[in-house]
């Protein structure tokens, strides 16, 4: 079976991710998670924490890696093998973004699919940006994130 | 790798089906097409029927397999082994249904997934139903369903 | 300019699809409003009698013809030399609908293009399922139809 | 302040129709749940039975009452001096029904105000229609309806 | 009964937010308009300027009370003992946001409800931002905002 | 029959734009493309540069007009006596904003009708902010733009 990849931003990575994640890893052979990096965008967290921080929660899932990676994620796909790309979908507004997606994926690259799993019911209110804001309140976001996740986000808006 | 079930009325098989069994087939090691029984509905086209055909249309596809069932689909996973149902979803209304769907069988039991693929462009206008109105005022479905289709739903619409 | 073909159900005609064909009969030369009867749906209204109905809603609009057509829409539209089917959206959910009928339609006969018209805000509510069950509770549905179309949905369900 | 109406058809009572019951009776002077019956329709289970069960599920919450209705909600709110409709909201795909609801019943009678409340994430997947045919095919639905609401349903399956 | 609070940017405040102010006013004992505040962001009208704009709009519904607040809206919630966040929604676009915001203050605060109320059909267009943008190409808006606010953009944007 | 604009920012133009002005050209008697521009918005093309694109893009579509214009949409069309605004729609995504923007257009002139054309199935990856992404990692874009538009990205994007 071809690797899975799952890729994106994850600036910073929540609960639902680690989610996605463990339950990839039980369904697919090989996992590779990419955060995908572009240079000419602003993120809350550098990509070389956002690595350390994943690594670090999927430490105990073995056919997990984790990589960084800049530039077209279907072209990483292709270097590295992979035919199928795995996104989580929290609810019909992702849905819609992710199947746009999801098609310029395969006008760039037939081979490669964009599968869809969605999230679990516990995980719906974790989109990344939101848990950003919240951080900037002080909002209590210890349900939303993995605690390394956590720590670094209450240094960061301390 | 854990066998992945395509369940679905099939009533009757598309192109768009179609489509979708065969990039399954390429993805995943074993494809087990599973035609979803409700001994209480009324069906257009005799399980029997909608077995046959699809596997004449499958029939260069060596790891799929054409079952029937009657009763709940995360029974028929639990039962067989399979850890994954796939479903092909077209547009963002097919998605919302199909969300809901996944999340009934999640409560029905927690080890089963469903993943989505979304269906290519050309196959968006392929719901079943329509196709069954079309047959019945004898447009022409030659380009959404196979040969096989297209003649049963001919000699039914005469 | 193309003839305009406006097609429905029309079962009852609403003040929303008068408020469309209004419009229509301003912005194009020719528009031909399609009582689209399928034989084997039952109709809360006889073909027939929405016909009358609305050839007297739209009496003073000189651009205007009424037919009923038991076929399909685009066969029509082929027979009399229509190149544009119009369609009332009232919202999102109607669209959706609206989007995947007109892709069929353009499969069935690529000259033909279906344009859609948004519903005035005031109209939003008259779906005629909606009217037809207000009607057999006796809710005042004075203000959402014509009043040909109001005392016969009375004396229906006296 | 007004009392606050919670009409639906209940066919069966879920948990999540429970869960707004008692966050309703929390945040409200008083609550009455409406059974709102259309001589029309068939329904699963006889109104009557849906009345004792929902009595017996809400008998430790003082402020709620639970009545049966045959005809428009908002003429049940009229004559009973409610100035409020309740009604809980799953997902997207149910606001779009229950806007065009609301929009309707405010041209019925312009006094009277719907309002939404948000289900419960652990309710989503919750819809009545889902759980009867759940209960046809002996899924398991005890973590879906209270437990009178089960027995009935298991009796009416067997 | 508990107060409702009704959060917002008003940046500015439309005939929409007025409408909703009005009809809460008579449903609810006490209503307090919570002008959310975040220092983080630019805002077209300053505060304290939002802040009188919306008193002059209310001055004649005693039960209403106008405040800002910088920080999250939950606390404010708690703080002065609220139980229920009140928010307009004009369709369906803005529910998906509405909804995850409310999932998203219900795990800040489990005690603290959100309720929607639909913006009436007249005022479905009314976004702030398309006001704003409006105001500066000094398009005709004088139906769309009440006369304090008009005047304050046609000062702005001269 | 009045003129009919089609308006928008084509920033690029795509494939897209091209097959909407080419069918909207065998539709309508008279079209015209109308460039937007907002003085206080950044484009990635020049203003100039956009309308010498769609110039060379249209030079085979003898009833189509080309300009640019700085102001509102329907005041554009008032001034030049146009009576029709034509978008295309691409997806459910698309048609919420622009029913929106509709009923903004018709709340600033009545007289002023939008109407919508569904987009080619193949086209719809194409929205312009996809382009540049794509444009600025080298993706392949030949499939997506006209080869002037192609041309002028990968000069802007070496």
């Amino acid at each position: 079976m071809f690797k899975v990849i799952y890729p994106g931003s994850f600036d910073p990575p929540t609960n639902g991710h680690l989610d996605i994640m463990k339950r990839a890893s039980v369904l697919f052979d090989q996992l590779e998670v990419v955060i995908a990096v572009n240079p000419q965008k602003n993120y809350f967290i550098p990509a070389e924490e956002r690595l350390k921080m994943i690594r670090i929660m999927v430490k105990d899932l073995n056919n997990v890696k984790v990589v960084t990676w800049e530039g077209l994620v279907v072209d990483y796909a292709e270097k590295t093998n992979a035919r199928i790309i795995l996104r989580g979908v929290r609810a019909l507004s992702d849905f819609d973004y992710e199947f746009e997606l999801s098609m310029i994926n395969k006008a760039l690259n037939q081979k490669i699919e964009t599968i869809f799993l969605p999230t679990d019911q516990k995980y719906f209110v974790l989109r990344s940006s939101a848990i950003r804001e919240l951080a900037m309140f002080h909002g209590d976001i210890s349900e939303m994130v993995p605690p390394v996740v956590e720590q670094a986000l209450m240094r960061k808006c301390k």
